[in-house]
């Protein structure tokens, strides 16, 4: 018996022996070419038969697990029909007589690495990195089929196994038998990559970077994978197989109870109602909403405006608004107005290159600069508006004469539209508190906000002063700090005082540790990603709010560091 | 009549006839030299005579102003003796048949370039404009040699003028008449050049960045310069000149008045007592100390290891601070450890390139990532306690953590070193409150901690998540924005109600915006610089602290924006 860690990519345990993707043998010899219009020829047809199969895997993809991963393939197929990227190895074949083998090689690695090149920070590093593992896999069909060599092809698997390889790519798990293969090990991968996506949908455990397993994990060994906590077991002892089953039992239990709060109203132990809404991005993260959020919290519109080459007009922007304001059907849904500068740039509007990007040009601050591109976004919000209930906030606000000036450009706006005879419905207005300047006169925007989220990723960041993106001051980015906890009180009585609900998204809102002392502070709406709303629910329901009021008060006299706070924690978790 | 406007360099007001100095013509034929050795002749005897000259200005001026303006010659000096520089421009005069006024010309260029492409921050780029001059002011004494053309004298001037100039060099000054020389008008320069320093020192108004100023002012034209505005005025009206004569009266009472506050305590206009301490960096601030400063409120330690090219010994970091300790003769003397990071880099001290260097690796958190430099530090300032009275402060302590941590490191050497036999002092330890999280649990702080300082001109830019040196928030940058007066007053509310004694730094301690609302707070001693000492002292002599409390209370309360914060303060202002 050995262990290996790695870390889950999608939960679940499973027992079962190895079964290992060997990487296909796709080398091949470097040579020149003479012939180089036969040559052209063999990359066509290696080409279109891959197109071939990636339409076929489409195709099961789309049946088996709908319409949304089966966009993944088609991505591929627009690649390999790409004709910059055709041109490209055509190029090669002609100019330098490369084999197509060798034209293929060098121009994959050039796009592989023009991503990267343009790289600046961590946010688009977790991209490229999907990216990156997209253009490996169309690369590898494409090679098999100049070589004739058979990639391996896991339908063909006919008992129950653990998939064991280095990488894995969505076509591999596209074509997986979900009848037999039980879980997927792999040395590489990110959580966040199409195949991680897939693997969450199937329910397959999944667990990447897992080093060493390839080397050390012969097929048919015997495996356990725990994708609860990135465990994989190698052989297991009889004992830690019947330990485990026993947890397989527990798990499945623990996926029936949380079943349950699935269409339940979030309520704590003593019975005190909250809400629990979700954080998206786009129509796929909308499309992704189950039942259980109670409304979209956080509607972060600079994804709209990412990865594109031109600002969106007004009328798209109405589009994708109208769109999950509908799709809620009467459901409230908070917009936040274009939040971009410090890590998040997009095409169209320049930010100025600036020593520390996250205390510059960023959230309202880009918008008040852009007055054209903030009135027509407003527009499409305040259209959008007559087919829900929709508030819009403000990123980044720390003063009041900001939100004041947001404001007056927003009352221009819908006066104009009136008078033009448009549709317009109710908006509330409010403000993101993310910076301590903003949260230490709460008081003061209490009186004049109606809607209002607490940002704590940022304002984490600025209380602690230490950049959260920043691995040299990772310890100091610290959510429990007896500051951090403070301010957010202060801010939570500031808003209740005036009558007013809080809500709070970021990091914290989720987090098991955060959880008890926000119902303490008595926050009223926790907004957060789809896939933790029912956890948090289930969390929730647990909690006594009168005995975390307790904990709370005892943190704010009596905390000084966060190991105070964690011991206080500790002794309230241990009870539930 | 018509006006000008500049930035003063140097305070005081002056009514005289323009005196233009114009540049000499030091143009120079581009011509290839055969006789090399002759050439390189020709330059030694350019260096030697400038040298000359040098020495005779310097001691000109350590008999007219003092050693340590002399200094400046000094170095000039030097400047023209570094083998370096010399053997670079024979080195092109033998390479490639240069003359020597091209030579010298086109290494000066290459010096100030090198200079200019290390810098990568605006605190550097002042320090470069300084150098930058110094320079320049070398090169065209050794060209003016070279081609036997005469420099301007001012020496020469046997009437009462307002020198006019393109730019003002240190040796421009050195040899004005200072009987006849009234003031002094530039287009380029900047005030913490070594020019501004000694026209300041010879209470000479200057005006620098007068834009237009050579073109628009004629030889003879009668000139205002009034240094306290920056206003320069050209060909006034009797009645302008009436008026200013008024004003001319007026401050030297004022000057009079100002100089009575030397050697008293400050105190409120209800006889409260303040202290006011400086802010210093060096030796050289620590001559300028006249007797006004009530003791040293904040040794900035990093000063001693920037341009250098290795970290100080503990030896020469020792012999810095006794001599602070020594001259202060019994005063006390606030030690704060080094403060790196963000802007301020140094040899031998490697950072790591950071995309928000303000919120990264700095101040206390560099020090305790590099324990051996700083137990180093820490061994220097427990040796120079012995000599007096002194504090060692913490700088950007974010956690009690960290407090703890560099305390125990303390109690460390300073055990080791009495094991030794060595002397040692009583020293108080404490912290900077530069952080929001460290101001929000100050009431833990105050606890554990003996003495502290806020540096407001941190705390400012995190409050309000907006960079400090970033033009493009500027407006952001709000001393007076509510959020930072409510966070400052916990902050003093803690520590007294701990019965400990505050101190405050940064611009913020010597604004007579922000001083009402720091005594309403009872801030117990303002650090600054040694030239702000004295108005400070004279400013407060007019406050009633308990009527400042009541504008402060108002201003907690009340206050949402900036305006409302000047309004109260207009308000009570008007009635000093």
């Amino acid at each position: 018996m050995h262990k290996l860690e790695g870390i889950s990519a999608s939960e679940g345990i499973s027992i079962a022996k190895a079964y290992k993707i060997g990487e296909p043998d796709l080398s091949f010899k470097d040579v020149i070419v003479n012939d180089k219009e036969s040559e052209i020829n063999r990359l066509h047809d290696a080409l279109n038969a891959s197109i071939d199969d990636l339409n076929q895997i489409k195709d099961n993809i789309v049946e088996n697990l709908g319409e949304n991963e089966g966009m993944v393939f088609q991505s591929h197929v627009e690649m390999l029909s790409d004709p910059e990227f055709i041109s490209s190895i055509e190029q090669l074949i002609l100019d330098k007589g490369m084999c197509a083998e060798k034209a293929l090689d060098v121009t994959t690695n050039n796009f592989i690495h023009l991503f990267k090149s343009n790289v600046t920070n961590v946010w688009m590093k977790a991209q490229i990195r999907e990216r990156t593992s997209d253009v490996i896999d169309i690369k590898r069909r494409v090679l098999s089929h100049l070589l004739g060599v058979k990639l391996p092809d896991l339908s063909l698997v006919d008992r129950p196994v653990i998939i064991v390889a280095k990488d894995i790519t969505p076509s591999d798990i596209a074509q997986l038998n979900g009848k037999y293969v039980k879980g997927i090990v792999a040395e590489f991968g990110a959580q966040t990559s199409h195949s991680s996506i897939m693997a969450r949908t199937l329910k397959l455990p999944m667990i990447l970077r897992a080093k060493g397993a390839v080397k050390e994990i012969r097929n048919d060994d015997e495996l356990i994978v725990d994708g609860l906590s990135g465990t994989i077991i190698v052989k297991p002892t009889r004992l830690q197989i019947m330990e485990y089953h026993e947890r397989i039992k527990a798990f499945h239990i623990e996926l029936k109870k949380l079943a349950q709060f699935q269409k339940q109203l979030t309520t704590t132990a003593d019975q005190r109602h909250l809400r629990i809404e979700a954080n998206i991005g786009n129509d796929r993260d909308l499309k992704a909403l189950d039942s259980s959020a109670e409304g979209i919290g956080l509607y972060r519109t600079e994804f709209l405006f990412m990865g594109r080459d031109h600002v969106p007009s007004e009328e798209e922007q109405f589009e994708s608004y109208r769109k999950a304001v509908f799709y809620m059907r009467g459901k409230p849904v908070v917009f936040r107005t274009l939040d971009i500068g410090n890590d998040k740039q997009v095409h169209g509007i320049n930010l100025p290159p600036e020593e520390n990007p996250a205390l510059g040009e960023r959230g309202i601050r880009v918008s008040l600069d852009h007055d054209k591109m903030f009135r027509t976004q407003l527009r499409a919000l305040i259209r959008a508006s007559s087919y829900g209930d929709i508030s819009i906030i403000f990123p980044m606000i720390t003063t009041i004469d900001e939100y004041r000036k947001a404001c007056s450009i927003y009352d221009e706006e819908r006066a104009t539209m009136i008078k033009d005879g448009q549709n317009v419905g109710n908006v509330s207005l409010g403000i993101m508190i993310e910076t301590p300047a903003a949260a230490l006169i709460a008081d003061q925007f209490a009186r004049e906000v109606d809607v209002v989220s607490v940002g704590t990723n940022d304002l984490i960041q600025y209380v602690m002063a230490s950049d959260r993106m920043d691995g040299n001051v990772a310890d100091l980015y610290q959510p429990l700090n007896p500051a951090v906890i403070r301010l957010l009180k202060f801010v939570v009585d500031a808003f209740h005082t005036e009558g007013k609900d809080v809500a709070i998204c970021g990091e914290m809102a989720a987090s098991h540790m955060a959880i008890p002392l926000l119902i303490g502070m008595g926050i009223d709406e926790f907004s957060m990603s789809n896939e933790s709303i029912l956890k948090t629910r289930q969390f929730i329901s647990h909690i006594d709010s009168k005995y975390a009021k307790k904990v709370l008060d005892d943190v704010i006299d009596n905390a000084a560091t966060v190991s105070d706070v964690i011991a206080k924690l500790n002794h309230f978790l241990d009870k539930i």
